[in-house]
C-alpha cells in the first residue's frame, strides 16, 4: 500500500505562474519519492483582495453567502493551473474544487467548519496513479451551497483531507523554514524545532506565533496527523513535525516564547458584586462574536461592594466590544470602561513545564530583573502568559528566550520587518 | 402564475463593477414589471483571456478538462457580483452555479452540448420571490465533472434555461439595438428588424452576421422560445423578436444580407473521377472537425476524366484542412490544392422567398451590374450565398441591401469600424 501525503500550498506561494511551475516542482518531487500526492491550495497571491474590492464597490454589506460564491473561484483558479502545470511537467494531475469531492460543512457562511469528506473520488484517482490537486479554504453544504472556512482554511482542509485519507503526514510548506523558538526576527539566534507536540503548537499560536492558525493544529490533533511545517523554497529542510507527545521526549522545559501584540485591554470598573454580572458581560460578549482571551476579576472592595472586571480581546474588535458594554452599562449599573491598546503578552509554551515547578516563579522574576511590570496572568498546563507594556514585549521576549536556553549557536535567517511594538 | 423572463448578459455588459450595477438596474426594471426573472452572466470582460494567457504561460497544450475547470471560474466571480449588486438595491437575488443548478451536458470539454438542465432548485427560489443569477457557459456531467459550452454558450445556456422553465421570452442584451437588414457599418440605413424568424435568424447567423451564434437560434427554435435580441443601454428600444414563422406575416421576399470575410476557398484539382473521392475528402476533415461549407464539384473533364472540387471552410481552419489534404493526396492521386483567402461570402436572407421565383437571378444580376464576379453559388429555401472576391464584398452588400429595398430613413447608430475586406 502507497503511502498518501498531502501538501498545502499557500496564496504567496502560488502567485504566479513561475510560481506555480515550482510548486508543481515540489509536487513531483514528492511523487518520485514514491508517495501518493493530494496537493491543497489557496487562491493566488491578492486575488481574494481583489475580489473583495469589487464585491465592496457593490455593498458596503455584501451577503455572507454571496461573498463565498465569490471567494471560492479563487482556489478555482489557482488548482487548474497547478493541475495543467503538473501535467506540462509530464506527469498526471487532476483538479477538484469542494463541491466535486464532498468536502461537507456545516451550513454556515465565511466561517464554516467541516463536517465530513467523502473519499471515493480521490482514491479512484490516487489508484489510477494521479496527482489530485484540491481547492482549499472552501466547503460545501449538504444542500450544495458553497461555503468557506474562514481564517485557517486551507490549512484545515489539508488537515482534514489527510485525516480522511490516512495519510502518512500533512506538509504545510510556506515562506518560513518551520516552527522557532520564538520570532527569530526579534531573537536572532532563535533555533528552529525540529518536533514540537501538538498541544505545545496550539498554546504557540494561541499565543500569537503566526505559523500556523490554530484550527488546523486542533484538527491534525484529533485526527492525530502528523504534520509538518517547512520551506517552500529549501526543500531539503525537513522543517518542523508537530506530533503526538507521546512521541518525543522532552529534553527542555519550556519549547518556545511567542508575543501576542494585536490585543486590547478593557477593564469594566465598579461592577456590583452580585450574581450574574461577569455572566451578563461575557454573554453579551460571545453573543456578538467576540472572543476573549484573559479574564481576571478583582476581590470585592469592601466599601464599595464592586468588581472591577478586567479582560482582553482582539484589538479588531475593540469598536464593537465597547459598544456592546455600553449597551449593557445601564443594566449593570458598572462605572466607567477603560480601554488600553498597548499591551502585549507575553507567553512560554512547554510539555515539559508539565511536573516541573518553578518555571512560572522563573519567569516573574526575569520579567522583574528587566523593570518589566506584569498587569495580568493567566495560565494552562503547559502555558504561562503575562500581560505587559507593549513596548517591553520585545525585551521580554529576548529575557524569556535566554533564561529558558532556547537560542541555537546560529543566526535564524528570516525576512521581514521586526513586528511593531 | 408569474411569468418568466430569462435575460442574458454578456462580457462587456458586466466588465467593471460600474457595468454591473447597470445590468442590476435592468434585471429589476423586468421584477417590477411583474415578472419572475431569471438572470444569465458570462465572464466579466477580458478574464477569459486572462485565464487562458495563464494557461498557456504553463503549458503549450494545457488539458481541456483544466481549461473547463478554470474557465468556469470567470463566470463564478460575475454572478457572485451581480447577486449582490441587485441585494444593494434592495430587491432578494441569489446566484447559483452551473453545478448547483445541475445543468447538465455531455461528458465532452471545452464545446459540451446541454442534455438536460434541474429546475427544482431554480422553481423553488421563484416561488420565494428571489431574482436567479445564473452562470452562463458552463455545465456539469452526471459525472461531477465541469464542462464549457464553447462559442455561443452563454446564449444557448439562457435559451436552454427558458426552455426548461417554460420562460415567456428569452431576452438577450448586447451593445446592438438588435437584428439589421445588414451590417449598419457597411450600409449606413440598414434597418432594424422588429421581428425575424428563427430560420432566417439561423441563415444569417450563418451567413455571417454575428449578432447571435446560430446554436442558440437553433435551441429557441427547437423548443420554441421567443428571444430578443436588445440594447443593454437604450431599454426602451424593444430591440428584434426572433420566433416561429408562423407568428409572422411576410411583407418581403428578403429579410437581410450579410456578408461572411471569415472563409478560405480550397480547391483540390484534378480529383480522378471514381466513386468515394469526394467522401475520402470530406470525411477525414470532418474527422479532424473541419467544417465545410459551401461545396462545388465540376463536371468530370472528358480528357482527363478528373473533377476539380472547391469548398470553403473557416480561415482559421486553413493550415489545418491544408495538412489533412496533404496526407490524401497520394492516396487519391489528385493534383494541386490552391488556396484563396481573398474571398466572402455575401447571403441574402427570407423566408419570403419560399414560392417567390425570381429573387436568385436579381441577385446575381444584381452583382453583374456592379462588375462583381461570382465564383460559386450555394442555396438553401430561405437563403442564397454567392463567393466572391473579398474586394466586392461592401459593395456587394450595399447594392443588394439596396435593390431589395431593406434601408429605412433613418441612419442606424453603431460603434466599431468597418469590417475589412
Amino acid at each position: 500500500m502507497r503511502k498518501i501525503i498531502v501538501q498545502k500550498f499557500g496564496g504567496t506561494s502560488v502567485a504566479d505562474t513561475g510560481k506555480i511551475k515550482n510548486v508543481a516542482q515540489t509536487v513531483i518531487r514528492e511523487k518520485k519519492n514514491g508517495n501518493d500526492v493530494v496537493v491543497v491550495v489557496s487562491a493566488m497571491g491578492h486575488t481574494t483582495d481583489y475580489l473583495v474590492k469589487m464585491a465592496n464597490d457593490l455593498s458596503p454589506t455584501p451577503s455572507a453567502r454571496e461573498m463565498d460564491m465569490l471567494l471560492s473561484t479563487g482556489e478555482g483558479v489557482s488548482i487548474a493551473l497547478l493541475a495543467m502545470a503538473i501535467q506540462a511537467a509530464g506527469y498526471d494531475a487532476v483538479s477538484f474544487n469542494a463541491m466535486q469531492i464532498g468536502i461537507v460543512t456545516e451550513n454556515v457562511h465565511t466561517k464554516a467548519r467541516i463536517i465530513n469528506i467523502k473519499t471515493d473520488k480521490l482514491k479512484k484517482n490516487l489508484a489510477e496513479g494521479k496527482i489530485i490537486v484540491v481547492a482549499g479554504f472552501q466547503g460545501v453544504t449538504e444542500d450544495g451551497e458553497i461555503t468557506t472556512l474562514g481564517r485557517g482554511g486551507s490549512d484545515t482542509s489539508a488537515v482534514a483531507l489527510a485525516a480522511a485519507l490516512n495519510a502518512e503526514r500533512c506538509d504545510i510548506y510556506t515562506d518560513v523554514e518551520g516552527v522557532y523558538t520564538t520570532d527569530p526576527r526579534v531573537v536572532p539566534n532563535a533555533s528552529r524545532l525540529d518536533e514540537i507536540s501538538y498541544e505545545e503548537m496550539l498554546e504557540l499560536a494561541h499565543a500569537g506565533a503566526n505559523v500556523l492558525h490554530p484550527r488546523s493544529v486542533e484538527t491534525a490533533k484529533q485526527f492525530n496527523v502528523p504534520m509538518r511545517v517547512r520551506s517552500s523554497f529549501k526543500l531539503d529542510n525537513l522543517g518542523t513535525l508537530i506530533l503526538g507527545v507521546n512521541n518525543m521526549e522532552i529534553y527542555k522545559p519550556v519549547a518556545g516564547v511567542a508575543a501576542d501584540l494585536s490585543q486590547t485591554r478593557i477593564v469594566v470598573c465598579d461592577v456590583p458584586d452580585v450574581p450574574g454580572c461577569a455572566a451578563k458581560i461575557f454573554g453579551k460578549l460571545a453573543e456578538d462574536n467576540i472572543s476573549v482571551d484573559m479574564i481576571i476579576q478583582s476581590y470585592a472592595r469592601k466599601v464599595s461592594n464592586t468588581n472591577d472586571i478586567a479582560f482582553t480581546i482582539d484589538s479588531a474588535d475593540t469598536d464593537k466590544a465597547v459598544a456592546t458594554l455600553n449597551q449593557l452599562k445601564n443594566d449593570l449599573h458598572c462605572g466607567e470602561i477603560q480601554v488600553n491598546k498597548d499591551i502585549a503578552k507575553v507567553s512560554i509554551v512547554g510539555a515539559g513545564m508539565i511536573d516541573r515547578p518553578g518555571i512560572a516563579s522563573t519567569m516573574f522574576e526575569t520579567l522583574a530583573k528587566q523593570n518589566i511590570n506584569i498587569k495580568m496572568i493567566s495560565t494552562s498546563e503547559i502555558k504561562i502568559s503575562c500581560l505587559v507594556n507593549k513596548e517591553d514585549a520585545h525585551k521580554a521576549v529576548k529575557a524569556l528566550h535566554d533564561v529558558f536556553e532556547l537560542g541555537c549557536d546560529e543566526v535564524a535567517e528570516v525576512k521581514g520587518d521586526l513586528p511593531p511594538v
